[in-house]
């Protein structure tokens, strides 16, 4: 609510009547800020220490896009990124993380006033939250500073201005009072999330000097003083946009990449650059293929911006000839997260909201639980991060099953607005890079695989992905239809050649995305199917939640998995040509 | 592989023969230690900062439980918890939250050797990871301790004295080389994950003056030198053993007690205490019921013990009478986590694996995303932690999207060995605490709404929730089932009533735990879906994902919520009984 009272009071299109409806069907004003939304909201905070991350990766698209954008005579881009940060945000281990990046990078555009209020909904933050949180952040390398009355505007302004001369993130410790002016509620717990009540909400009025009614009260002096922000914003606009068309003159070709940048719009003839591979028995991991086309599309999109937390060479996220984000090197445009893929996460999601970039993070598929709420911020803000998550089975191997994914497919399509691909081949990773980074409405999460799968006949002509599944091979007449993802579409091929060979007719569909295979037409989601469902089998290598929908029989992976050469565990668990004939061929019986 | 080589050596029962099937099919030694395989495994780690999470409930519970039984002349219980942390771990957040809690709770038996080694995955830490790790320790009130060179086994022990002998959480900062010995490749990123190579571990033997064969080769003395630890240890216990014998003799009662607790039983009649309701269509919340099931539990079940991640008031996880457990007062059994969902998590599954002890913890259902790593941990362990998941729905109201769950009931179906329950009333929830209780085999999360809903007829003495789905009602011959999970479960019995009012015959099926039902046998299975698939209809207020396996038709939430009164957005969102009734009727009409 303060947020959206500073935005109408500084001339957002924010209108009175919004305020009343404060967390009501439809209006602009839910509890808490979404993106999209109210205008002047930035991100989608609510969940603790998002906001936190996210501005960490808005500092780093700051210092990323200054760097590469302004040149001498022409500090275009110079924008800090300001935040409020409470006790919750500071809790959360995302602000740990987020925090110890900022501070190696170095963000010093970044400024963070926290409500040092010392309440939470439990109570006193004595019941919890005791360490020192200055010394704390002095030892992620930020600039502390104090100010001991939160209602001292100087002093804040003071301090503002000392973190905005450091080159450090700054963290100003505003001591506060929550609910500050409710007489009998203020400093407790009972003015954290709840309403006031019609009597308190009185006697702060009464507190402030203000008449009773009306109800919802701008004291005209207030609103003059916040309103002038109109004027001086545009003024501030039209410095600044006379100072770009300088720039442009100046330097013409960098104005208009920016300006296209800035719009969101990929450069025209981009996708000639991704690569196509040749059918192959050996192929490639998909997580190779995927590290091909960052190498070939780097060059081409100077705003894909992205890393990997501490999987670099297993990820295969770094480009040809990338150089890593860092305190000298602000150009840089690889990102050494370290071991820290919630704040990946987070960051990504600034660096998306902030514009002018496309950012990625890679991780193992397992462990994107770790930031598996900063991929539903995305998803409800339809932001465009692209995940690169490798090691997308079993097919780990040896690491054993605290590293092998087995419910993330299932958790990750569980997630409305995102996209979930999981490419069969090499071919088919392309497209499926091709349609991440064409998306305009939501993030994209890439299952890629460690080891190395067959490139299968048919994928590079076909380019079915984008429709989510497809017929990729048909042996006669259709009376069985086999499907799968990722690495197992391999098997199924392999069975289907076996059963042809004893002259049945069976159907190959590939499948590597539920989310696209929806948004098709019936006509075309019923074409892809030959026959009834129950004479269609699934093969996946995870749990089988959810096939249910597409197949009457699914071969699936319903407990965890095991440490061993990855072969030997597919085979072991069901993973192989023999079983998936023998199911098939059940169902051809029954 | 240090853990095995240790535990081998110390003569745990872990054969050479099992080390030389590290990472192969069967083996006691997957990649990264799983609790339940090897002996001496005490916890499951690789996911990092788990380990590191869970040894703080390992402390929590030496502190709890030493407070609890020690008498004086009796100090039965004194363990310490000891590990080995990383660099990896301490860049999680997971290990921040962690490490905050353990300073504000001052677990003095808290011990871990920090192996300072400066590389990870990537390379040298100097890429992302260069705060000042003690001093971040020191600002959590940890003791932070240096040893300049972690051969030094002296100087090590020298610090764990000082770290037994301080009141505080202690961290043992370990200046050492990754890979020490291997002259190639040692202090390089090479040493991390992937295995020497024989040139290169020939090069290591020579190092130390070891001969090339056996291949693997523990010298004469150093084996006599770790197997002392046999007798040592033989000694120690019959000497605990003695103390326990005396214990018991000057408190019987208690003894009694430590010896049933340690065996993980349930007192007798314990159930007898659990609270049951009459019908009311006022109702109550299911958090609300959860809550008196604790109240009355609580009493009665001593190793109870859990918290909330701040949301203490509206998980109802405090029970009445509860003291905190805090520095002062450690026999208290209620935690404070503050808003530390990841540290919750992991800290209950180390409490889980100490014993004596039965965990639970609470927060958002939204909100379990940042604790799903250690809800893996736990269920991949078998652990047995309860989850308190309340405002489990869209039902959470004003808040809006960003602490609305929608995809969460789907991705926790997903994780193996967790059984999820909702129960759709206050009967249900008691006979959900119940199941959860009992279960010895895994860990079990309760989905519970924040709303008031109906206390319904026949969820007293039907008692299905252990069956995870039940007939709570048949109207007439059966033509048409409808079921549903949690608040929703209301909603089509009302439509069954207006259905049957119609003069159909209506089945009304109670579905609470999707795991629990696939436990039952088949003729179960089959006895409470009257008709076909396609005359089943589901109703649930989250991703329909799944459903599918049971119902031809799914009325379900393939959106984000709204912020908005809840009534107002079951209503606009298609969770309404005119809307049950239409879906039911079209599929009659089919």
């Amino acid at each position: 609510m303060l947020l959206y009272a500073l935005l109408h009071l500084t001339g957002y299109d924010l209108p009175l009547e919004e305020i009343r409806r404060f967390r009501q069907w439809g209006s602009m004003t839910p509890g808490h800020p979404e993106y999209g939304l109210a205008p002047g909201v930035e991100t989608t905070t609510g969940p603790l220490a998002q906001g936190f991350g996210a501005g960490v990766g808005m500092a780093i698209a700051a210092h990323h896009l200054a760097a590469t954008f302004n040149r001498p005579g022409h500090p275009l881009l110079d924008s800090f990124v300001y935040g409020l940060v409470t006790d919750g945000d500071l809790m959360e281990g995302l602000a740990s993380e987020s925090a110890s990046i900022a501070g190696h990078l170095g963000l010093g555009r970044l400024i963070y006033l926290y409500d040092d209020n010392r309440i939470s909904i439990d109570g006193s933050t004595e019941l919890s939250f005791t360490e020192d949180r200055g010394a704390r952040f002095e030892a992620y390398g930020w600039q502390v500073l104090h100010v001991k009355d939160g209602t001292d505007v100087e002093a804040i302004d003071a301090a503002i201005r000392s973190a905005r001369s450091d080159p450090r993130p700054s963290l100003i410790i505003c001591r506060t009072t929550i609910g500050y002016g409710a007489p009998n509620k203020q400093g407790t717990a009972k003015a954290h999330g709840e309403p006031l009540g019609e009597e308190e909400l009185l006697a702060a009025k009464r507190n402030l000097g203000w008449p009773a009614e009306p109800r919802f009260h701008i004291p005209d002096d207030v609103l003059a003083f916040f309103r002038a922000a109109i004027a001086n914003g545009a003024s501030l606009e039209s410095e600044w946009l006379e100072n770009l068309a300088a720039y442009r003159l100046d330097n013409p070709e960098l104005g208009r990449e920016l300006e296209r940048r800035l719009a969101g719009e990929l450069p025209d003839g981009w996708e000639q650059h991704l690569p196509s591979f040749e059918p192959d028995q050996k192929g490639l991991a998909t997580r190779a293929a995927s590290g091909k086309v960052l190498d070939a599309l780097a060059p081409v999109l100077p705003e894909l911006i992205g890393g990997s937390a501490d999987l670099t060479p297993s990820n295969n996220t770094r480009f040809a000839g990338a150089t890593d984000f860092q305190k000298e090197t602000p150009r840089g445009r690889y990102l050494r997260f370290g071991i820290r893929e919630h704040a990946m996460g987070a960051a990504l999601n600034g660096i998306a909201a902030f514009g002018a970039l496309r950012p990625y993070g890679g991780t193992f598929l397992v462990f994107y639980d770790y930031m598996r709420p900063a991929i539903r911020i995305a998803a409800i803000s339809r932001f465009m991060p692209i995940y690169v998550f490798t090691h997308d089975s079993i097919g780990l191997g040896e690491d054993g099953p605290t590293h092998q994914p087995v419910e993330h497919l299932a958790a990750l399509r569980a997630v409305p607005n995102l996209v979930v691909i999981r490419p069969a081949d090499a071919n088919e990773a392309v497209q499926a890079w091709q349609i991440a980074l064409a998306r305009r409405d939501g993030p994209t999460a890439l299952a890629l695989t460690r080891q190395t799968v067959p490139i299968l006949h048919g994928t590079r002509e076909r380019r079915g992905v984008a429709r989510g599944a497809y017929v990729l091979a048909d042996f006669g007449e259709a009376e069985i239809t086999l499907m799968a993802s990722g690495s197992e579409l391999n098997l199924v091929m392999e069975a289907a050649r076996r059963l042809a060979e004893d002259g049945r007719g069976v159907r190959v569909v590939s499948f590597p995305s539920w989310e696209l295979f929806e948004q098709q037409d019936s006509e075309y989601r019923r074409s892809v199917f030959s026959g009834p469902r129950d004479r269609r089998l699934a093969v996946e290598a995870g749990v089988g939640m959810g096939w249910e929908r597409y197949a009457g029989d699914v071969i699936s992976l319903e407990r965890y998995g095991a440490s061993a050469p990855y072969k030997t565990i597919f085979e072991k668990l069901g993973f192989t040509v023999e079983h998936v004939l023998e199911r098939a061929r059940k169902l051809l019986s029954a």
